[in-house]
């Protein structure tokens, strides 16, 4: 942030009067420009014992599966964003049933919401940010091109919940380590079902 | 926003192509503004029956009771965000135990998460945000001068989970209902314990 997108003058940044952490502050408005995490939702929808997956038609992750989910609007629920997510890049339409997994990345900001849900008819088509998408059993998963591993972390979650017969709620954090390779450590907070 | 906040040029509300929504895109370097919800995260701290409750000493609310919670920041983690607000307006450290309550406010674009927490000494003090800070039991809580309804929804849940002897995970929805008095219809959507 460069400049005040209230009156357009420069920004410094500095730590606001009873505040702790440095802003970007207007130098003539004085108006103080917060940055918070972004929400992104999603929904991991199911056709029987069939999971709907999206192969990525932009960066990043371009080529890789994912499960429909991208980032929650202004004035709407998560659960609608997840709705939404899900016909603009799988073309279909589903039924929410319950929160599975809320997942902290702090690495990039970012708050993941993955609903399960339920799709009634296999009526599903590639949207403008997929090139493909596909029903899968759990053994036809892809592991090794999952395009996030909060996906790759919610998927494992999932399944483990399905063979134990109860699905429960879930939620942690995905910190990452030091080093080039994508590591994380996974820290779960609600374990139990 | 008037103004593009990376080269300071005027910004105009318009589609960008492939999307749905009408965003502020920058007439000269062509940078799209998204504008996102943002997370509030706060505590139930508990010290046996009693529950730790704070006086606003801010806009908006002032003088109202609330349970300590704020704008969660970039770089952190929800639960992280929770504890740092409870000792910045509370002045108490507590342990995390288990996320309670998502509920989404689509109508001020927020969604509160709040965890429930063991205050172990009932060690507080009001931070520059509270008048005041005490421990409060279910019959002492002031119901008609609490400052949100988000967090008297909480409230109602939590102690109807305690009578009932287990804490459950509640995500639901606030949708605010037309006319100048603040009239919500609450929509639940994880019921079950």
């Amino acid at each position: 942030m460069n400049y005040c997108s209230q009156c357009g003058a420069g920004v410094s940044l500095s730590i606001p009067e009873g505040d702790h952490l440095p802003r970007h502050i207007c130098d003539q408005c004085g108006e103080i420009h917060y940055q918070n995490p972004k929400v992104v939702v999603g929904c991991i929808p199911e056709y029987g014992q069939q999971l709907l997956f999206c192969k990525r038609a932009i960066a990043p992750r371009l080529g890789y599966w994912t499960l429909p989910a991208g980032f929650m609007e202004n004035g709407e629920t998560a659960a609608a964003g997840a709705l939404r997510e899900t016909l603009e890049e799988a073309g279909a339409e589903v039924e929410i049933m319950d929160l599975f997994t809320l997942f902290n990345l702090p690495h990039i900001n970012q708050i993941y919401l993955l609903y399960r849900a339920r799709l009634h008819e296999p009526v599903f088509a590639a949207g403008i940010e997929s090139l493909e998408v596909k029903l899968l059993e759990e053994e036809q998963v892809p592991w090794d091109e999952i395009a996030f591993p909060v996906i790759t972390e919610s998927l494992k979650l999932y399944f483990a919940d399905r063979r134990a017969g109860q699905f429960g709620f879930h939620s942690g954090d995905m910190i990452r380590l030091p080093g080039d390779s994508p590591r994380f450590e996974v820290n779960m907070l609600n374990a139990a079902g």
